[in-house]
């Protein structure tokens, strides 16, 4: 027995450091093979990160876009989950350190993923909010309706316009989604459960640096999704850059100020690194370990890295694959055969990425796909989006769940997880930075 | 405009504090009659206390058992809802002070229910779990799980024991539908979910001071369920008193003792009291207030008292009504008549409980109804059980959501939720101290 209770096999142990989409996937192709597998999270459930922002605006129960990971392996032979985080690993050693212990691999995984990045900016991480895990999108939730009961409480019209001032830095898929959905509660919840507060007031702020929103996306999908948001009453600003906030003042690099209780920083993820594989000749740029075509890390035998963490540089895409749910699970896919093959002494074949497009939504019936062949968007490019997300979404209560409120809050115009279960603002500032890190 | 932003109104003013079953009752009965209505609650929801052990046990989500107040009142008029603690009433002047500002009020409802009595013991309090709150469950439903995942990783059978060793202290319908479902997990769930433990050492005590379980029902019922809670596996110790806990051993009046790493106290509550409503002739047993049979806080003029926190003294219940959702109800919508009646001058109706029964449920199949007529258990009582508690719940959402839960958690013998979203364990004293207050 390892020091965390890992009986040794005779197979080759496997140990898979994250189990998002990539893990997950990498993971079920293990499954009846010729190996020890040990899955490491520090949380113990998958998280959908697409639908987070559901979630920060009372439309999902957390519950419902998170899935037990133990309940994913259920039945699988061989396979140990563990609850940890990992501290470092030594690629000479093969060993890992955690903090529930150290244990030795055979082969290892970074399936770590991708968090918020700041690019230093201390004002912006420690008074902004992120959201790319369920406490994050829980927080902000708390934050958005704790902000309105406080604008009801002022007589001071400066203040209250600025408790009902959003604004949400990126014109990815996460802002676009966030602030359409903001919009759509402007529009149909407060004014029926503010009626005491002029809700017409609050102002919905999408900040985007570059000159068109959803950049990674057609410049049809990003004109038409700029149409969605302008029609919700979205104010889209383009080509400002957010260089600042101290809590109260965001300021940019030109003379917009906006006055705002709440900033969503949106505009920037980094991988998660792992001390011990962060030698400057591993990393790329945004702190994406290198990889080469079969996901190994360059010159790290026995290591591999995918999804979000990884940077495969291929033609198509010189700067790796992007950020998404698609490139990791198609890459774990890919390096549950190649383990396989590695392990009977067979060659391993070459990740090839299928772009299956991308999408995002703004708000009931106003989506944006863009396909390989097809692009379309409206009502129709709505549905494929809902029909997409429940697809890949993890267990099929889940899916039942997040379907009825969809219908729900489709018929009734409503969200009503709107619910203040730990409040974010009435902490104090060290309580808030744990709050955060979660 | 007072301080607290609510406008003068020409209307009496109603201020109830607490929007549980009372209060809600209360305010729904107060819609569109001639009063101005101010709901207080420390939080933004209502909360289905009845459901909060499923919520513990992974078979709900939070959000399925809570709903928006604000959602309630919606379209109410002259309804005004704050999220605010209230600190003091002074009886005299008419007003109240909360966190967020003073009010007058013409008249004034206590609903503020009951909190877990820990009967001054600090040990049992510091180092045991409440179930009273939405976050208390959800702290518990983590310490749960950590437990599970700790457990495997020592090879200290003694301690490995302790960290599976779940005692519940009261044999009321809390104890006993948190053994039954904790029973069902160690049953259905552990062995799948820990291949790697052996879970069958672990072990569900329920202790009761008394010589039954769920006392306040038939004696029918508490056979019926205390062989229910056998059949299970849970260990019912009757005849012992807990007197100490210290995080690891739980003391005994009797030479028993139990090293376990999970107490779950829910041995008693008492009334929430409010300041300048506590002198000592206002109060009976337990920090209720003495009310009069139109629910008026006895000798105080237009101040009244509905719910758990009331104590009504009739013929039938000598001590008050039964600290459960139906008194409040009942009492709630009474009084919503009888302000109508103040106001206009008209007498009074006393208050008349009509008991409609009490139920407890074990597990599945397994629950006991005492109804005024008939009293039966099993497979029929635990269907009426759940019709009866999908009918309280508040929200058709909630309704459908909860009732897909048990449907797919009947079918597949599962409970997803069994998410640790915040870790209660790995907090130090403090902020463990912070995350049971809330």
């Amino acid at each position: 027995m390892s020091s965390m209770n890992i009986p040794q096999s005779s197979y080759p142990r496997i140990v898979i450091i994250g189990g998002g989409f990539g893990g997950i996937a990498l993971a079920k192709k293990l499954s009846n093979k010729d190996a020890q597998v040990v899955l490491l999270d520090k949380h113990n459930y998958h998280n959908f990160q697409p639908l987070l922002y559901q979630v920060s605006t009372g439309g999902l129960e957390p519950d419902s876009i998170a899935y037990p990971i133990r309940k994913v392996l259920q039945g699988y032979p061989n396979f140990y989950f563990r609850l940890a985080n990992v501290m470092e690993v030594d690629t000479d050693k093969k060993s890992i350190k955690t903090n529930i212990g150290e244990m030795t691999f055979d082969y290892l995984v970074i399936a770590t993923g991708s968090e918020t990045n700041y690019f230093g900016n201390k004002g912006i991480e420690n008074n902004g909010m992120a959201m790319k895990t369920i406490p994050q999108a829980l927080n902000l939730r708390s934050l958005i309706l704790e902000n309105f009961e406080q604008a009801l409480l002022t007589d001071n019209l400066h203040e209250r316009e600025a408790l009902m001032n959003f604004v949400i830095v990126g014109g990815g898929p996460t802002g676009v989604e966030l602030a359409g959905a903001l919009a759509e509660i402007k529009k149909g919840i407060l004014p029926k459960d503010y009626p005491d507060l002029d809700t017409r007031r609050a102002q919905i702020n999408l900040i985007q640096s570059g000159d068109r929103i959803l950049p990674a996306m057609s410049e049809q999908a990003s004109e038409k999704a700029e149409r969605f948001l302008e029609k919700l009453g979205v104010n889209v600003w383009k080509n400002i850059r957010v260089t600042d906030y101290d809590g109260k003042v965001v300021s940019t690099d030109c003379d917009t100020v906006f006055e705002a209780a709440t900033l969503v920083w949106a505009a920037g993820v980094r991988a998660v690194g792992v001390k011990g594989l962060d030698a400057e000749n591993l990393l790329a740029r945004g702190n994406r370990l290198k990889v080469d075509q079969f996901n190994q890390v360059q010159g790290v035998e026995g290591v591999f890295a995918i999804g979000d963490v990884a940077q495969m540089e291929t033609e198509a895409f010189p700067h790796g694959h992007p950020m998404m749910a698609q490139p990791a699970i198609q890459q774990g896919r890919n390096l549950g055969e190649n383990l396989v093959r590695l392990i009977d002494d067979i060659p391993m074949k070459p990740f090839k990425y299928r772009d299956k497009g991308s999408m995002a939504t703004v708000g009931r019936n106003k989506a944006v796909v863009d396909m390989p062949n097809i692009r379309f968007q409206g009502v129709f490019a709505w549905f494929v989006w809902m029909f997409v997300h429940l697809y890949f979404l993890i267990g099929f209560r889940n899916r039942v769940v997040v379907f009825i409120n969809w219908v729900y809050n489709y018929i009734r115009f409503d969200r009503e997880a709107r619910l203040i279960i730990r409040p974010f603002k009435k902490q104090n500032r060290a309580e808030r930075d744990t709050l955060k890190q979660e």
